[in-house]
């Protein structure tokens, strides 16, 4: 009765069909029984990514997946670009330097997307550059990204790879892997996929998965033409991890069964009831494009993060995420991607609305 | 009813008081819940590797937690021994030669254990090594190595770090990570660790910490210098497998109920059943060193696998692992780690004897 309820922006609640799921006795990951499981994860991933390509599943992190198509997709010193708009754009570009590559960044205030232009006249800059990397949805900041529009500049401009970090959009925003031209797309179970994290995806375009076999970083647990090569057999390297893939399972069912178009349109509502909302307690949103995932709000000035997050939390039971970097201390983020409905996102907003007036603001 | 009994030597059986807890709803990793069950992990995770040293969780398998050890030790092209029994060991070799590391490799037979004169006459030979690995469960010929001894006699010999797969060994085996003077060990969730797959285990001595500074190889992911920094506040530098994590909590719990050395003498009296259960069906094991972990058995001339693992599996719902590289077909594979007792033990025992009547054999 005294559980918390999560809005956060990852992990995400978890269905109790998925935590079902997770209290099965393990399976053997060589056996039948979860190959078969395995082919219809691999299966119901491509309808989720929309998708004839393969979408591969990484038992890590999104950072973990993100780094795989980084080592994977180039050669020592080759120029991306990389849009940084916040918490998860900055490690797009510490990341691949470390890892060997050369970064052009875009460097965007925190709240702002990036713009046409921008990437136009970045191309122009970096003529050589061999990917474009962009965020969907930046978690940090509750961004969207233009993703259709900027993939479709990009092709227009240039022959490099189109690369999306997805992990705060996929399955929460709409999104056309195959249709939109996009080459590489991460996602995390732990967000839009309903189920608790520890597992990665990326889908491969065909001139990605090209790459694959001339590309020349070092890399060895995150080696993707070993991982496509095991997924033509409905199989994976490593030990993958069984329970995540079993519940994964339960939930791409669950996303089915709703259909991606209704799963979008949800989102969508649940958002603008979101703004709504934040709108007529009178507070500010960060982002000039919000995302449909997840809100970023101001503090009013007067309210401090750590009375407002102890009152929400502990009285309330709602947890909502914090601000990061710049904005520790100066913003709460609401997630409501993946499993939310309209009774969910009414009980935040009234523990809100009790929150703020017991901290003092006046309504 | 018609469950399969596993009987793999990973994943292994899961607890009903661990699944349990996998299917509790997810808790957000950045509150105070989560962080006081990772405190309690991180104590417990010390008493299992018998050291007051930092054991850092990952989100990954094991062969991840390998690769995070070969990437965070050693400069570029620093040489290190590695010792090579089966496909793990293979794998030790290979992972580093692709991660930009100078392998000296100590290859063996299948089935046989490194000497104490092997590993002598390997640091005569490469004096500068940096590190030697070892492996202290070959998983892929249920072979062990002595690691007390063999570590006694490299710290006599070398500076060397000693780096331990411990895959298939920690929380099976008898292990002391401080007292035998371990550098590096690393464990993963499915075995000893009677928990799902997904999460790997680094303990570090204060040498490879101190290496952790001054190393130089590619990383971002895996990058334990960020994994230490966050260890200290019971954190993790990337969203955990918080599922994983809670369940792993659960079974540590266990294993000090238990006491690790009764865990430690149970394995060896369970091994000793399954041995003497071999020998009795006129059987014969592979290795010359068995592991009380893992029995790699000969099958007999005459018995096709396939046959013998539809009949053991499907007909008498018993799953042991197969043979791996050149013995693919010839042997099978019974894991005792983990979860096990003697009731288990011996219905797979009469399970098999039928199997191996059906299969044709006269025993």
């Amino acid at each position: 009765m005294n559980q918390h309820r999560l809005y956060t922006p990852g992990p995400t609640p978890v269905p109790d069909r998925v935590l079902k799921k997770m209290s099965e006795q393990i399976l053997y990951h060589r056996g039948q029984e979860f190959r078969e499981i395995f082919a219809r994860v691999n299966e119901n991933l491509k309808y989720l990514f929309r998708t004839g390509q393969p979408v591969l599943t990484l038992a890590c992190s999104g950072t973990g997946g993100m780094e795989a198509t980084f080592v994977n997709l180039f050669l020592p010193g080759d120029k991306i670009i990389s849009v940084n708009g916040g918490k998860f754009g900055e490690r797009w570009v510490a990341m691949p330097r470390t890892l060997g590559l050369n970064v052009a960044e875009i460097k965007l205030k925190w709240g702002e997307a990036p713009s046409k232009e921008q990437i136009v006249s970045a191309l122009k800059e970096n003529p050589e550059v061999k990917a474009v990397y962009l965020t969907h949805c930046e978690t940090s900041t509750g961004t969207a990204t233009d993703v259709k529009r900027l993939a479709k500049v990009i092709r227009e401009n240039s022959d490099a790879l189109i690369c999306v970090d997805g992990i705060s959009a996929v399955g929460g925003i709409e999104f056309h892997f195959d249709e939109w031209g996009v080459d590489a797309c991460v996602t995390a179970s732990q967000k839009g996929l309903m189920t608790p994290p520890g597992l990665a995806f990326i889908a491969l375009s065909s001139r990605a998965i090209e790459r694959l076999q001339s590309s020349a970083l070092p890399r060895y647990y995150f080696d993707l033409t070993k991982a496509l090569t095991a997924f033509m057999k409905n199989d994976s390297p490593w030990t993958p991890a069984i329970s995540l893939v079993t519940a994964l399972d339960e939930a791409l069912i669950m996303i089915r069964e709703e259909g991606i178009e209704n799963v979008w349109e949800r989102h969508s509502r649940l958002a603008g009831a979101v703004r709504s909302g934040i709108k007529d307690l009178g507070l500010k949103i960060l982002s000039d494009h919000p995302s449909d995932t997840v809100t970023a709000v101001l503090l009013p000035s007067g309210i401090e993060w750590a009375r407002f997050s102890d009152i929400l939390t502990n009285k309330y039971r709602c947890v909502v995420g914090k601000g990061q970097g710049e904005y520790i201390g100066k913003l709460f983020r609401i997630g409501h991607i993946g499993y939310y409905h309209d009774a969910g996102i009414k009980t935040l907003m009234s523990c809100l609305e009790k929150t703020l007036i017991e901290c003092g603001i006046r309504l």
